[in-house]
């Protein structure tokens, strides 16, 4: 696949999580690479490391937008670390380099980073995350998924131009 | 009141908003300005504007955070207008300036200010807002709130030193 | 003065100067307060604290653009302290809040202030600070005062609307 | 080479340049992809569109950290567009995605990186760029180079871990 025509997806999800968020995360990055497409995350651990090692054990690209000082502070798994010191403003980064966003599980960073990408109209698929309702009213804007092979066709078919 | 002893407390909504929403923001900000509080905010329309008109109605001091390139983008009854050009990340920043929040309706934009301020522990009162569960269990870390003074009183009391 | 018809000049120079530098900061502070303009600057020590201090032994007002995570950052002199978290790409917003620039010596980061600044067309005025040539050419566009009230003076004629 | 060997090399200057500063850029790029390095640039045209060419013509990987909101705004040649949307903040981001730097001409947006990589302790090269001077001292910091290949050489020796 020539470059140019490579899909930049990123996953987003807590920098600490469970084992079963991990494995999921790890599916997902290796199905992003198997099936051409570019890796974008937050580049720390947790599901951004998991996603990167299965990306990684494929022999795809990973981008980790790393929020701190330091090249140092990339998960080993990430190819290209871009270094921008700017704190978690760094989580709209992520998600506007993106052409589409797979959550995993996450906390707070990753619902900003979930609001931050519906602001764009930038496709989010979930995998066990959040889920949101304004003024008690249920908000379906997050494309939900069972499995990482499911979330992965959606973000391909979905992602932006 | 001495400066220093002043509260910096954000209200954040939607660009645009419905007149009962503007109603509501512009009490917030006249109950924020009888306080003593400074007011934050990103500095536009709708929300925004209402809740700076009635601090303004009120002498009270109003900052603008604004994402674009001049201090011209600002709303008319913002005092200090800080120009940022760095987007919507500047969210981030109306957020860090706060000690604590006052969400009103909102959209995607509000959806990412409350996760930050949620991400860093600063308090978030609800006004016909969000609300949020992960992985189908409520979470109730946005504080309710069923009027302006009562938003106000909240945020005042739980304000982050 | 009527707030809105207030000027806003950022003083930018090293978080660590000599006496002499602190002293012609303290001085601009102080002139700029006595004209009505409202001070903005990065909000740590250094020429900052002491323009800082001079503008709020004249009852200025006083805006710190502070690159970290906490208000406690803050100089104490600092009336409104704005907390980006960004580290040193601050320096473009204070640049940017600013209608024109008084530079007191400085190191690189005064540096930076100053080639954003002159990227954006904003005057700078320059007391002790760098001087620039391109290509062996001297650049002459840092305007150069001899003491504070000349810096002052120059700041308000030339500041940008 | 194994990717995590590789060296991050920005190279920076202005979006407009002269056919003679094109052609210098066009063969640093040629030489750092040679050299199996990584081009880091701003991603737009001038002499980041020179160097990722040069680059890409070598089979080098180029990254743009793009100011504005969306990967079209990338030049050709430039593999892993970064989309800041946070302006000409994001020059911070390109010097601290870099382990050196090599500046080529310029204007005041190529001197603000200059500044915040001499802030950095990043180390910068320079061809026909700007030299600078503080308080009428000369201020030896920017390394010169006589051509692309003695800029190449020394930014690769010199790059920071």
């Amino acid at each position: 696949m020539s470059p140019e025509k490579k899909k930049f997806i990123a996953v987003i999800g807590g920098g600490q999580c469970s084992a079963q968020e991990a494995k999921l995360a790890e599916a997902v990055g290796r199905e992003l690479a198997r099936r051409g497409a570019i890796l974008v995350c937050g580049g720390l651990g947790g599901v951004m490391k998991a996603a990167c090692k299965g990306a990684s054990s494929e022999g795809g690209t990973t981008i980790g937008i790393l929020p701190g000082d330091s090249r140092r502070q990339a998960n080993p798994y990430v190819r290209i670390p871009i270094v921008t010191n700017i704190g978690y403003a760094r989580n709209v980064i992520v998600v506007k380099s993106a052409q589409a966003v797979i959550a995993i599980g996450g906390s707070h960073g990753t619902l900003s980073e979930i609001a931050h990408a519906l602001q764009d109209n930038t496709p989010v698929i979930g995998l066990n995350t959040w889920s949101l309702s304004r003024n008690g009213q249920p908000e379906n804007s997050i494309i939900l998924a069972q499995d990482a092979a499911e979330a992965v066709d959606k973000a391909l078919d979905l992602a932006k131009n």
